[in-house]
């Protein structure tokens, strides 16, 4: 098979960006974990996680966020190794993660779950002390694997508003489901419930891009717009926040994307025994995050044949392939198809990697007493 | 307790309406139906429903939608009395309703769900062969009644667009999920993923309200604005359609809307083996409808204790309603709180129906045979 070149996040300025080889870039990141005490297994599965984000082209959450993980372990708040312990009951459980890196709790409660909608045709299995899991995307993806329809989703620290009010309050708090298809890629439907995330406007803040008005407010509820860097200033000083999915107030359903991450949250952090909202904590702080999450898998056997189901959703794609554009978009997207196709294209080009966060790992690696340095491939 | 009297949807201009008695009015619509050949039992529960959503304050989901109904049946794509049959393993399984109408399938779905959440802690229940079913919220409130936290979602007849596409591709696909709370009222998220219900066009017409731009696109992909009715016209004759929440393109999260839409269809759509998108029938057709649905619910107790889950929300819920509110807003709300205070508004007041739908109910009912006329309790 062969596929267009396509990059959803294109390295702009080329100038300030390498690229390195995803094999190369797993194993440097992997061996930095390692180098702080994570075992083996579970810094390739950290290590995993952020790679795959950054072949998504979803660098907010790709080999950046190294720097911040680390921070929490050295700080005390992230458990290398963790003791992680289940309790449930038929198709559903909890899991507490024993404040170890949610890339590590996350991927136990995905073991957890096969397990489960293996006996039971459908499972969900929730996790409690646990830390930021990255894009919710990749558990999903890994419950489609193993041949099921996947489930994931988190809270997160406080970034945004609440319906009708001011002020951080809500998490952007994800929401991931993939969906097999008869051939690659998978549907994979991976939002916010924010109406951004804030990784948007932080990339927008290294463009020098302005930004558009209705993504942001003060605590006096003005509308921000322009100057990216100044507004990402404002809300990580605690005095702008990111208005959720529909905007503000409830003409557009603001009320309907502040609702979606309440019951994220309601799932991940309350029922789960987690923090919620306002207590959940960051990755580096006095405390630990207590970050919750959840992930379900349906069996698709246990309703109708996989072929079956496979030929059906594969004549909608082609419905929604062939309806007529607005001409004011590039094309009509299927959910995970940006991310693939920028994926099959950085497995063949390699990952375009910032400069400023290349010497960042070369410095945390180097730190943590490693000799090498990460292998670049070639220029942007 | 007592309550303020709130109206979410007030009856305006209250010479157009009168109000009749919740009991009256219940007891009226199933009569109706009754007339119609639907058993007893069957014409309580779309009666119910029905009537809920008028105590609820979603008119357009209410009795007005009688005449639809009775219409489907005299067409013959509504069968009165349907052969409900099951498969399914373990906490998951379909439901083909045998064209039924949708109240009658769903409240046999969540009898389903029930039974199984009881043995497995979890549990999810999809529809084929079913019909339009009504407030989505009516179903996770019944899973929430018997003690659980319930989920309940529909695909519905095309009416809004895919994002970059133009044309009525999706239907308006709501997601509830009803929560238990220590006090009344429960939290009911209830919501369509398109931008608006076109229950809203539809009263913005009938008021002869402005829509506002940003709601509703032509086949040119053109912004539709002002005259309410026209616009309704428009989304009718398949001129025009509703944009998915997030509203045109991916700037504020259109892709996240349609694809919540696409997936809500791929569940109870795809999945089920019902029809999807372009392919789901309107109640009054050439053909039966085949909507599908889906049915969740997951035991509190399998996790945590209940009481220990309740004083957890009710911190929640004090969270929110100690924000701050914005200055443009009315209040800060919870989901489910408008509808809440509505249906104890209209409990004790009645609930006000346009004098074109009561003239409609009443003759629906001398047609079908029936003597008596829907008691008027007061003017609005």
């Amino acid at each position: 098979m062969t596929f267009e070149l396509y990059e959803r996040e294109p390295p702009i300025p080329p100038s300030e960006f390498v690229r390195v080889g995803a094999d190369d870039l797993r194993s440097f990141v992997s061996s930095i974990f390692r180098a702080y005490g994570v075992p083996e297994n579970d810094a390739d599965v950290v290590a995993d996680v952020l790679v795959t984000a950054d072949l998504f082209g979803i660098s907010s959450h790709g080999v950046q966020r190294v720097s911040r993980y680390i921070g929490g372990i050295k700080c005390g708040n992230v458990n290398v190794k963790p003791k992680i312990s289940f309790h449930g009951r038929g198709a559903i459980g909890v899991v507490d993660g024993d404040n170890g890196l949610g890339q590590v709790v996350g991927v136990r409660c995905v073991e957890f779950a096969l397990e489960r909608v293996r006996d039971y045709g459908l499972s969900l299995i929730l996790a409690k002390n646990s830390n930021h899991y990255g894009i919710a995307g990749y558990y999903a993806l890994k419950i489609l694997d193993a041949g099921f329809i996947g489930f994931s989703s988190t809270n997160s620290d406080k970034l945004v508003s609440y319906v009708n009010s001011l002020g951080r309050f809500l998490g952007t708090n994800p929401i991931a489901i993939a969906i097999p298809t008869p051939h690659p890629p998978p549907i994979l439907f991976d939002a916010a419930t924010s109406i951004i995330p804030v990784g948007k406007i932080e990339m927008y803040s290294k463009l020098g891009k302005s930004i558009p008005e209705g993504w942001v407010i003060d605590l006096e509820g003005n509308m921000l717009s322009g100057d990216a860097k100044k507004v990402l200033e404002l809300i990580r000083g605690y005095k702008a926040s990111i208005l959720p999915l529909g905007g503000l107030g409830e003409d557009y359903g603001g009320h309907k994307g502040s609702g979606l991450a309440f019951i994220v949250d309601i799932i991940c952090g309350v029922l789960s025994g987690a923090a919620w909202g306002i207590h959940v904590g960051y990755t580096i702080g006095s405390r630990p995050a207590n970050v919750g999450h959840a992930f379900a898998a349906i069996d698709i056997e246990s309703i109708m044949p996989r072929s079956e189901f496979l030929s059906r959703i594969e004549q909608y794609i082609n419905e929604i392939k062939s309806l007529p554009k607005h001409p004011k978009a590039d094309r009509v997207w299927i959910p995970g198809e940006k991310a693939w196709l920028t994926m099959q294209t950085r497995l063949k080009i390699g990952i375009p990697i910032h400069l400023n966060v290349y010497n960042e790992l070369n410095n945390i690696a180097a730190e943590s007493g490693l000799t090498r340095e990460l292998k670049i491939i070639s220029r942007c």
